[in-house]
This record gives structure tokens, C-alpha cells and sequence, in this order.
């Protein structure tokens, strides 16, 4: 914006045309007004999703690239929401309370009281949203003031970013860094640098978000880890924001620890949860964030004013769902355990066919993403095909166009300084059924061995 | 704060206390921190909403507060979320496009091409929202940068005004006002003063927000009254929002009249409709915006930066609901038109018995709500029972707890400035069984002739 007025500006002195003129010239009538994006927006409307699913709808690959499964979701919730809105109950698909439907503030009370060993009051210690991402929405809106910094670890899940910068805080980044180039690398090797972690602290520090299990790498935060996060966040008296989406889809032996269950940490942690990522219902777009009364305020004011409520029969079934699972809760039969079994044969095939490949792939902890390096295969892609900045990028672009298989790149989950660190990378998802993850080896063998 | 600020200051010159013990005395250690409301979320932390649904969980009265029915949904659109949530296809419970379920933009680009004889690109021009509430905040937010004014008429739904302060935005306010205080008034007896609007445009004014079919005062604007605001906003190059979630809730022989649809209008307007509203599921949030590409660019920003997607099944429930809709388009057993036929009885049979009872009710055009003035009635009610600064509030409050029926109190809103105009009012809900409205004549009848 300011760019184009000062070339406004100069072109008028030097020509004498008439603004409109101008405006006309350079870049049409419609695409400079009133109405432009207002400044605080300005560069917050790319999206790695919205160019690949373009991408996938035009080239129709098989597609690893959105974390999504492609197998039918289990049938308690899907049953529950068809009786909730077939019911005799015609409230159920009314309005319900705004900060979240009863019945499932409640069960969420149960099950988080039972993993935290802390009374979770129902009402005020629970927001039901929009999704995990209006969570995250609302926990960085309400707790921003501008000049706030947030601390994020990269790769990060891409939305991070821009809700901060809309919001008027600067985003300080640290990566993890893999510890081994080759062999086989664990999502464990994947680590930040304490010193590095240490010094992103000062008094403009509002918080730092810790993704557990982490998406894209897999990894799942160790106690050491956290407490180490947890002492600066004491120290400088920030908030954690703890994004815990895949916190059901951990593998064994790893366990997944909930920051908020360290000593004096609930008082400063907003944690997010996702009935999507729990229910392999991504489609149905509840999530929430819990935490202390006083933080969650802040979360409800942003809610209250921009969505207001969610779905009710959606949250009527998740409800149930949680209710369900909570009398299995510790059994076999817990879907909490059960999918993670699942997919643990789904990663270990993943992670096989990418090695014979070529690839090097991250072995992940938890999650249902899986990194690989693919720069022993740069050989066999024309990247000067593609025009993109990052190679990740070009590699994905052109592996979905040429050879049917479409990747995220990694790139995108890293900061314009910090992005070459994912050049070397790609994302694929293993949520999905054995038939496309076999098609999926097919086509990366037979493309290998293709002269 | 600033007050807070000060007082503590001065407290700690005087009595040389550390900061820490005066929070603590002030306000308890948990009430100040650094983790308070950012300065520009303060004061928009208020609901009525909050307030009565909290009122109606305690007293338990007939709620005629909110607007939602009571009775069943059409089986159409509930049938159709069952079969999405159950049917074959597991990728229906999964996410969508962000800008909206394809399905779903192609139906509501098929309905509005038809409605507004222009053709309207579903990829383009629709953005799908988590309810109409969704698609006025990221219409507000998208569109608004410091210090830009937006027109409010009175009274207004009431996230209007927070939506426009938390964005940085000035909210400025013309009320319409009954032009007659008894005998049968129409919401067309409400107007607003032509030179009173003209007088609020200028050249910080960013838009002006209509709501027809309007709620609470259910006037139904005329052509004659949206070309004046058409020529304002033309004169002084101005946004129209025009909320248009009652659109469908038109009664014979009024016409609801889209201002997209007035010359040279499209291009500065954004509709915003409801699926809840027009489907008689408030509880599903499903709402959307329409209109040209530029504007909803800006929409676009804020919504893949908050919710990212709505919810899929429902998506396609509605998709369903709308081809059937176009199937039956202009015939008797359309939803359109069939859901305000059977209101009619009800609106008039609910201004029979408020007229009954001494009320003077003013009878809707367009919506599903009355408001009536009770101030006949003031001698009836212990007003000084209550401890709100609004006569509207205490009455109705009053009347939940004595009476066991619940009305939401129009000061609502309204502006500070303006709050007396809402005073003498009560608004009630219709579109409720008749059971229940029958039981809330019954309970005012019999309370009248109480002694």
C-alpha cells in the first residue's frame, strides 16, 4: 500500500494524470479503493491449502497432502449426530449456550479433571470453538496487544503466524533442528537449542506455543523438554499455549505429557484440544481450549464476538462420543488407544516405502504426518519446471503434476528466515486407508525405477 | 486500567506499599496481570444473551428471549445431515473447501444468480461462514482500519457495535422511531429522519449496516428507503452490509426487496444470509456472505485466519436443503414460503393477547419477533425490585421471576446515548408452538386480572 502511493504520488507529479487515471493503469479499477485490505491484514491472505487443494483439484493426484483420514469415521459419533438430528428433542438443533453446549462442557470437565487430577469447572474453565482453530484464533485475538512477542517453534502449523501478526504481536521464531542427516531419524532427533530458547524470553514475551505432538515432525515433547519451557515461562512470566490436537496419536512406548499437569503450570496455560483429530472427524469442526477462568475470559470475549456458539447437534454427538469413551476409558476397545494402534502399522509401511525409495524419513512419535528428506531423489525431478522461491515447493508442484503423488511442503510451516531449513523436506499423511497408502508406494517405485 | 494505573500509583506515593500488595488489595492477585484484556477488547465483554439464558436456567420461565424455534426442523434437511454423516462417502465428515463446501456455494450461487438476475460466481462470490455472525465479523473486521466510521440504525442486532469497537472502528447511530405511541402501529410506523442520515455520512464513513427483514422491529425497508441509502452510500463511496437473515420471514403483501439488487449497488454490498434463519436450524451456524470479489477478499483474510472451514456434513445438509428448495421454487409447498405463512397466525394471535393484556404491541412486516410498549402495565410490576439502570431490564426480569415469562429487554439495542429509546419495550419470540403460546397468554391473562 504504501509503495503504491508513493508511486502514485511520483506518477502524478511527473505525468499530470489524474489519480483515477493512475489507479486505472496500475492495477485496474477494482483492485485499489476504500475497500482495499486494511493495513494490518496486508500479507496474511497466503495459504499453503488454498494453492494445494487448487493444485489437487486440477491435477487429481493421490493425495497425502491435508491431514484428513479417508476412512469412515467411528460409528458412536456418526450415529449419535444422525439421532441427535432426528431426535424427538427439536432443540437439539437450536442455538445452545454459547460458550459450549452443556452436555459437553461436561464431559470434557470429566475426562480433563481425570487426565489433569484437577476439578475442572464445566462452565468456566472450558470454551468450546469452532474448530482447534478458532481456539487458537481466540486465544491469540484475546490475549494480543500490539508490540506482544509469541514464541513459536518451527516447523509450526502455518495459521500460528498470521493470527499473531493480525492481531498486533511480533512472532519470534526457533526451530527444531534434526540432529542426524541420514539413518534412521526419529522424530526424538528433531530438537531447539536451550541457549537459543532461552534468549527468545524478555519482558515483551506474552507466550510461546507448544505444539505436542507436533505436526509436521511427529514429535512428542519429553518431560525434560517441557519443564524447560515451562521454568522460562515461569521465569518471564508468559502464558503456554499448548496445542495438543493429536494428543490420542501417540505410539508406543512414547507418552504424551499435558504442560499444564507440571507444578504451577496450569495458571498460565490455555491448553487446545480437537474433536476432529480425536474422533477422526476433521469435517465436523469443534475444538476447544481449557485452562484457568481468568486466561479463558479473555478467549470468550474474542468467541462471544465473532462466532457466538457452535453447532449443537455436532456437539450433542462429540458429547456423546466423550461419554462413550470415558466408560472404556484404559480398555482395549477405546478408540483414545485403539486408533493409534491403527495407524502405527500405516507409519512403519509409510516410512518403509519412502526409504526404499530414497527418501529419509522422520519416524514420528505421534501425529499421522510424516517428514522426508528427498534431496537424494533431486536428480530424477526437473525443478526448473517449476517457478516457486523454496524447492520444497518445486519438488511437491512437480511430483503432483508428473508423477501423481502430491505432498505438502514444508517450507510453508517456517518463517521467511527460517524457510530453507524445510527445502530439503516434504509432508505426507499416512491417515489413510491401506489401498491408497499401497497405490501410493506403487507410484513412488515405479517412478524410481523408470529410466 | 488506566484508572486502576493511577490509583495505584498514587497508592504506592502515599503509603509506600510494594506494588504487589496493593493488587492484591485492590483486586486479588488473579483480577491484574499482565495476561488482562487487551486495552482494545475492554468494555465489549457484555451479553444480553449471557445474562438471560442465565436468568432462564434459574427461573425457569416460558423463554420467549431468544429467536429459535421450538418445534421440529424441516425433515429435509435434517435427513440430509444423517445420510452425510452415515452415507457412503467418509470424505463428508471430513474438511471442505475453506470458502465453502462446493456443493453448498454451487446451490446458494444457483439461488441468488436467480434472485438477484445476475449471475454470481460460486468460487468468487460466496464465502461460507460458521453462521451469519461469522460472516458480519469478518465482514467488519475485514473491512475496517482505525478510525473508520460505520452507520448502526437503532435499534440493532446487538454484536454490531462490539464487532465494530474490537476492530478499531467508530460506531455511529440513527434510531428508528415509531411514529405513533398507540393504536395499531406497524413496523412501518418506525422510520428513520432523512436528514439525520444524509447528516452521518462523511468521508470517514466505511459503511452503513441495514438489516431487512429487521430485527427486534421486524420493519420490512421499503424501495423508496433503500434507494435513499443507496444514493447516501453511492454519494460518499460507503459499504453496504445488509443482513439479511430474515429474508424468507416476509408477511403477505410486504416484499422483501435485496439492496444488491438497486442499480449500481452490487458493487459496494455484502449480504449476508442465514441457513439457520431460513431453515429453522439456528443451531447448525451455517450463514454466508455474498457479493463482488473485491469485497470478499477481505472476508476471505479474516475467515481462513479464524475458522479456516466450516463444518461438512452440515454443509451438505443444507446444500440439499437449498436444490430442493430451487426444485419448488414459487410453489405452494416451497420452505420459503410456507415457514411464513405459518407464522402468521402466530404473529397475530401473539398481538391479540399482548393487546389483551394491555400491551401495545407493533406488528411485525418481516421477522419473527414483536416488540410491544408495556409502560401501560408499569403500575403491575415492582420496578424497584430490581437493580438495573434500564426500566426494559427490570421489567423483564421482573416478569421472569414474578410472572414466569421471559422477554428480552430492546435497550440491548441500542447505544449509551440512545438507551431510553428502548426503555418502554419488551421483545418477544413467535415463532414458537402454539402450545407454548397459548400458555404465555394464559400466564399474562391471568396475571393482568390478578388483584
Amino acid at each position: 500500500m504504501m509503495l503504491m502511493k508513493v508511486l502514485l504520488q511520483k506518477a502524478t507529479a511527473k505525468r499530470q494524470l489524474s489519480n483515477i487515471s493512475i489507479i486505472k493503469a496500475f492495477c485496474g479499477f477494482a483492485t485499489m479503493s476504500k475497500f482495499d485490505l486494511p493495513e494490518r491484514l496486508i500479507g496474511n491472505d497466503k495459504s499453503v491449502w488454498v494453492e494445494y487443494i487448487g493444485l489437487a483439484l486440477k491435477y487429481k493426484p493421490l493425495n497425502l497432502g491435508q491431514g484428513f483420514p479417508d476412512f469412515h469415521a467411528p460409528n458412536t459419533v456418526r450415529n449419535a449426530l444422525a439421532n441427535a438430528t432426528l431426535g424427538t428433542n427439536p432443540l437439539l438443533n437450536q442455538y445452545t449456550r454459547s460458550f459450549g453446549h452443556p452436555r459437553l462442557v461436561n464431559a470434557l470437565a470429566a475426562l480433563y479433571s481425570k487426565l489433569l487430577s484437577r476439578n475442572l469447572d464445566a462452565n468456566k474453565e472450558i470454551l468450546v470453538t469452532s474448530g482447534a482453530y478458532e481456539a487458537l484464533y481466540a486465544t491469540i485475538q484475546g490475549h494480543t496487544s500490539p508490540g506482544d512477542e509469541w514464541i513459536i517453534i518451527e516447523p509450526f502449523f502455518d495459521c500460528y503466524e498470521p493470527m499473531i501478526r493480525i492481531s498486533g504481536g511480533i512472532p519470534k521464531f526457533i526451530a527444531l533442528r534434526p540432529t542426524k542427516a541420514s539413518g534412521t531419524v526419529t522424530s526424538a532427533d528433531w530438537i531447539f537449542d536451550k541457549n537459543e530458547m532461552a534468549n527468545l524470553f524478555n519482558e515483551k514475551t506474552k507466550g510461546i506455543i507448544v505444539n505436542t505432538p507436533h505436526n509436521p515432525v511427529g514429535k512428542v515433547f519429553t518431560f525434560e523438554e517441557l519443564q524447560f519451557i515451562a521454568d522460562l515461562a515461569k521465569k518471564w512470566d508468559t502464558l503456554v499455549v499448548s496445542d495438543e490436537v493429536y494428543e490420542w496419536l501417540v505410539y508406543q512406548p512414547y507418552k504424551h505429557i499435558r504442560i499444564a499437569t507440571l507444578p504451577e503450570m496450569y495458571e498460565r496455560t490455555i491448553t487446545i484440544g480437537s474433536a476432529g483429530k480425536t474422533f477422526s472427524v476433521t469435517g465436523w469442526k469443534i475444538g476447544w481450549a481449557y485452562g484457568p477462568e481468568n486466561l479463558l475470559k479473555n478467549l470468550q470475549v474474542i468467541h462471544q464476538n465473532s462466532v457466538y456458539t457452535c453447532n449443537t447437534p455436532i456437539q450433542e454427538a462429540i458429547a456423546i462420543g466423550f461419554e462413550e469413551e470415558l466408560k472404556k476409558f484404559g480398555q482395549p476397545d477405546s478408540y483414545f488407544t485403539s486408533l493409534a494402534e491403527e495407524l502405527l502399522p500405516k507409519r512403519d509401511y509409510m516410512a518403509k516405502f519412502l526409504s526404499e525409495v530414497g527418501m529419509f524419513p522422520t519416524i514420528p512419535e505421534g501425529g499421522y504426518f510424516m517428514v522426508a528428506n528427498w534431496t537424494a531423489l533431486e536428480n530424477k525431478v526437473k525443478l526448473d519446471e517449476e517457478t516457486d522461491t523454496y524447492k520444497d515447493y518445486k519438488f511437491t508442484k512437480w511430483m503432483t503434476k508428473n508423477v501423481g503423488l502430491q505432498g505438502i511442503p514444508p517450507s510453508a510451516f517456517y518463517s521467511n528466515e527460517h524457510k530453507h531449513l524445510g527445502e530439503d523436506f516434504v509432508r505426507y499423511c499416512f491417515i489413510k486407508n491401506d489401498e491408497n497408502l499401497k497405490e501410493a508406494a506403487d507410484i513412488l517405485l515405479k517412478w524410481k525405477n523408470q529410466q
